[in-house]
């Protein structure tokens, strides 16, 4: 488990590219296109040289859902996911016969942290095959490997992977990872697809060494999926669903044979304007901050008493095996014609 | 997991006795005894029948703790734990000869709940030797069941339970099992031993029956650690730290040069008093609210929308796998002369 | 796992009747019918009160497969299976509205004994749901226990489900257990059925009870795979293998132009004659044996110096892995209309 | 699990240079020095460069023990294998700075296999904290790493560890992984440690390399345990084991009243001389084979067949358990100081 991208001085985790798109103003230099299929929503998100983010120029595919336990619901984001991949090869020129060598990053033995290891345990490898001569013409050359964590390996994960890349030659890397997430809505029901690389282990100090194109010359496509949060981040979500409740209710108490309801579309949509009055009204100084001010205060608050700690659902355990057969089903499918 | 203990029409679980001491103003019929070894707190609790808090009679003995992971902090938790829990049997009558049956409850599957499971798989069983004939004086005669949750059976737990202490005869019952906490600071450093029995499983309704010295005739030991937490206590509790903070703060600026830090003692303190005015500045009409009626307002809120989710820390495996070790060796210690 | 079937004074262990119908002369009150499905080869005996293997009465259905972790073949043996399932529940009268009680025998922490955990991971369960009024009518009602071994809970495992079965009143029981085999070249490869009922656990002395209709008063199916083989069967199957292998020499030395190799359908057909002769030429005084008093030898060769282990093929987790998938499979779809 | 020395033309499975040395009368260049401590046999093998049995130079030294899941025994086993560690370090000219690879070879999800990830677990591993300059002194700089197999990685085992070790530079390698045994006696029972360098994985072709101070530069002591054995192996041993009760039994029926009993130290004893004319009574032509012989025709028999499994014992899980318990915590204390 990475955390990629900092809030920097807000010292919020996430490593999901939407979230900050959703709470930066300044988007010079983005492009993002929507679309909705069948309840699932994909951007894509394309960021130039200069982008007001401060965030290195590439692609960034996320697919978000429901509940991924749901059968149903299942086969349709997988249909959407495989599309989405096999897209993202194409843009990444990614050819037939390009080899891959595929990375399940995280530590097996943390389930919010397992998603690439399970993801490991399914994915068909090939190149011993290959190197006998018996390769079946409708398999790529796959061979694959669980780098483990600096905590248990004590080497550096990227050191690892460069050294496997320098002797065996992929021409392409898949890596799969577990993420954090920047708002509870998203932890468990977001896929992110990117181009940009991938920045494994913890590292020491901010030395983080990245693993991309610029650094080892070959295409890297990073698969993560969001499995844990921060605590101040469910405060800051819950603040903001006040926020909303609070608007809704007086709207309500003026129109009450409106058709509103609590957990109708409206409350829930993301774009619902608050007022400033309101916000003062229902959270006095706190309802003075903006979004980023909130959460720098709460981050003042927990950091310091140890009580920031990074969260995961209850039912962890069976999304993680559903999100790892999902992957590594869509994953065999897009590097093998089977 | 159980989730014994509801703040009722307030909806936050919680199963720690002690968390609804701290919150109830009402104390009649509940003597409470606080002692402090080596950094840890033990509190004893015992309530009568007409206790304020509609709680059953019985005693409540809580152990807290720092981080379990450390060495140094494992062993004094451990000592004081086994003294603890031998002079729980005395106060339950349990005589040396006397014959039991372990109960494992929770979700082997299921990281956060699988504490009982756990747990059941270090705990030295006789029964079958001793009925060979072959057992050793030093060790007591103990059967062990991990019933498993009605999810994955299909069958009430308790019904489980009954049945085979009427076939086995036990002469009392030792439980584990995984808790949920109405407090953050609690989760994963908190033992909490009952005298006052079980009430294994989710149930249909309000149907979960008790297993207890009421209803099956011999006395029950519950063992329970918390493990998850509502995500809503997540966001009560920091609106109270944030009180704090804020009351910190005032009280810094007037005395710039005092030893105040942020992180200290008092700040945790939890006797710390709020006065109303600050409360109000700072939150507005939230500040208004008394601490239970903001817990409603935040589960109104969350519940609706399904964001009130039970959560877990993302360390969840490796303390699990500590206090697993510590539970099953002080049981061990406890039951048998080893 | 349980040792059903011992070859009594041989104290050779096999779980498979059809081991023992090979093995024996006496073949009064045997009914077989063998039919042969694209490779798979169903065995039905139907033993009567009678008998001249001092068995019990009822019926075994044996089905003989090649490599299961073998796509194609794992697809085959599913269909047939489904169809012998189907078509043995319909001879036991089991009734669509029946509900089933589902039980996974053995030691989940041992993998060659894992089998019944492992089935019941998958089954699906329903009995809570019933209870509760939703049951969707394709479903049946199905509850599940996994019991464990004596070794681990101290109680006998048929009493755990003689409690459980007066508790619940399921209609009938059907249980997964792996098994011993008295041949190699049946474990892993043999899936044996019966209604005759099951013995679990190792018991105490000689007193494994037995769960059965005439004990229990409900039909009582019994799916067992063999996982493991003593070491003297290992023995004296490469024994005969050895008089087979010199018969063919000596018939090749003859008519070295003919199409005969070594591995051919003939050297392994089990109808092969040997003549005393040869055996006696080859293997001396052992050569005088007749095949149980073969196995009588080496047991006393093998015992007393505690070599006559139980062993399981080094692939053990991988095939446990398909057999349990291929059965909870089937037996999902022979209890439920999915 | 590699299979590092095969009986050449005869085709036996062992990684043991104790089971060649036994089965090899060409001991020219062989030193072996055996010693006994407690019930514990420890045998050092030193072979240079032209000994007879055509194996690479290098000291073997060999550690075998009973039952090694009860108590006492285990630690025993503990402290001669502590001082036997020790030695070879010395032996090996290791010093207290070098800093260490320990590498856990094997496939952790097949039980046999799967001693080196098991062990790998436990390990303390502090490179990452010495990087950061937070090391102890009472610690060695140790990093690890668990390669796992060809079959799901699709690279050569000792390419990986090729790539860590041009990348890391550490001052010499432990690696531990399973073996196979040429003789019942010895699975799980004895623990190997050389210095001549490891041959991971399967391989493709004979082009298995060597991973050993002559490849790579630095020392490489491999610590073994046999874990699985060749069927064929279980009947050669059978058919001495036959010999051996033949002639006692000649022995026994002569002077009836002398104490011998078939279980007694002299009949495992396995300098028994067994006269030609008893084995030729006894098996007819495979009495008038040697060893040998009589390997390379049950290999004859049973490999086109298929049946010439390799086989380990039922309890594998939990010996498999005690012995990575055993195996990590002396290599921790033998690496660093604790």
């Amino acid at each position: 488990m990475k955390h990629e991208i900092n809030l920097s001085e807000f010292d919020i985790h996430t490593d999901l590219a939407i979230d900050i798109i959703e709470n930066n103003t300044n988007l010079d230099g983005v492009k993002q296109v929507i679309k909705n299929i069948e309840g699932i929503t994909v951007t894509d998100v394309e960021l130039d040289r200069k982008n007001g983010l401060g965030k290195k120029e590439g692609n960034y595919i996320t697919i978000e859902f429901d509940d991924i336990t749901d059968k149903e619901n299942y086969k349709k984001v997988k249909e959407v996911f495989i599309l989405e991949l096999r897209r993202t090869f194409d843009k990444m020129n990614i050819k037939k016969k390009d080899t891959c060598l595929f990375i399940g990053l995280g530590n097996a033995k943390s389930t919010p942290d397992s998603l690439g290891p399970k993801v490991s345990k399914d994915i068909i490898v090939t190149k011993h095959i290959y190197d006998l001569g018996d390769l079946d013409d409708k398999y790529r050359v796959v061979s694959l490997i669980t780098p483990g964590v600096t905590g248990t390996t004590g080497i550096e994960t990227s050191d690892i992977i460069e050294s496997i890349v320098k002797k065996t030659n992929p021409d392409f890397i898949v890596a799969v990872d577990a993420l954090a997430s920047g708002s509870i809505d998203r932890v468990n029901k977001t896929i992110q697809m990117t181009d940009t690389g991938i920045h494994p282990g913890s590292g020491i100090g901010n030395s983080r060494k990245e693993i991309s194109k610029d650094t080892i010359g070959i295409p890297v496509l990073a698969i993560g999926v969001p499995t844990v949060v921060d605590a101040s981040v469910i405060v800051s979500d819950t603040i903001n669903y006040m926020y909303k409740h609070y608007a809704f209710n007086k709207e309500y108490s003026k129109n009450p044979k409106s058709k509103l309801t609590f957990n109708n579309v409206n409350y829930l949509n993301k774009n619902i304007v608050i007022n400033t009055k309101d916000k003062e009204d229902l959270f006095g100084l706190i309802g003075k901050l903006n979004s980023d001010e909130v959460k720098i205060l709460i981050n003042e608050v927990l950091n310091p008493i140890g009580y920031n700690l990074m969260v995961t659902p209850k039912e962890i355990d069976f999304v993680i095996d559903k999100l790892s057969m999902l992957i590594s089903s869509v994953v065999n499918e897009t590097l093998h014609e089977i």
